[in-house]
């Protein structure tokens, strides 16, 4: 039943890998935005609503690292700086396709199943 | 600049609601393992190597309350108990499956490149 290194290699870690990259939360959301085209980090902050300045930022830094995002600065007056998706940044469109795929399918007339149930059970 | 909330829904929450029930650590793991058809909790910790048995408990617990996985219970003796996936679950993989391509072509040559890079910069 045990599975060699490789295999485990071949099937699992490379999930393991890109779920550790895209699972934080607002990732698949600030990647999603920017498929549209280069956006500017308020036109983030607008789209990812709820989201805090500190962690659009952090996130936009960890994507940027990741090389999933590239971050362009125009000298203007005043500056202008732009994100944009790589190739690599685009190749994951896919897999948020999917998702918003499965979850309008699937969890759009429940949108409170992947809450706790705490109110529900205390009544 | 700002979005109506039908626009956030349609295009937003369903990702995140996805992402929210695909997200956590070893759920995509899981998932894809259970896809080869239903499995028993000692081989899914084979599988799913170095979770530990209360972390898969945990995870088996929220995918059934989810919907995602159904608890089979034969009553066998010893007891023989089988998780499958359910038509909801089922519906994941293509997502996982497009996990996997992505972390084949892009992540494969760089497994280290998601962890924090202390060690480095500390040199």
């Amino acid at each position: 039943m045990k599975r060699t290194m490789n295999e485990v290699h071949d099937s699992s870690c490379a999930v393991a890998a890109t779920a550790e990259l895209i699972a934080t939360k607002w990732t698949p959301l600030i990647v999603h935005d920017l498929s549209e085209g280069p956006r500017r980090f308020m036109e983030l902050e607008h789209s990812c609503r709820g989201i805090s300045p500190r962690t659009l930022s952090e996130r936009l830094d960890m994507l940027e690292q990741q090389g999933v995002v590239l971050r362009r600065s125009y000298p203007e007056s005043p500056p202008r700086v732009e994100y944009e998706l790589t190739e690599k940044g685009k190749a994951l469109l896919p897999i948020i396709r999917e998702m918003r795929r499965f979850g309008h399918r699937w969890l759009e007339d429940e949108p409170v199943a992947l809450k706790p149930r705490r109110a529900a059970a205390a009544r």
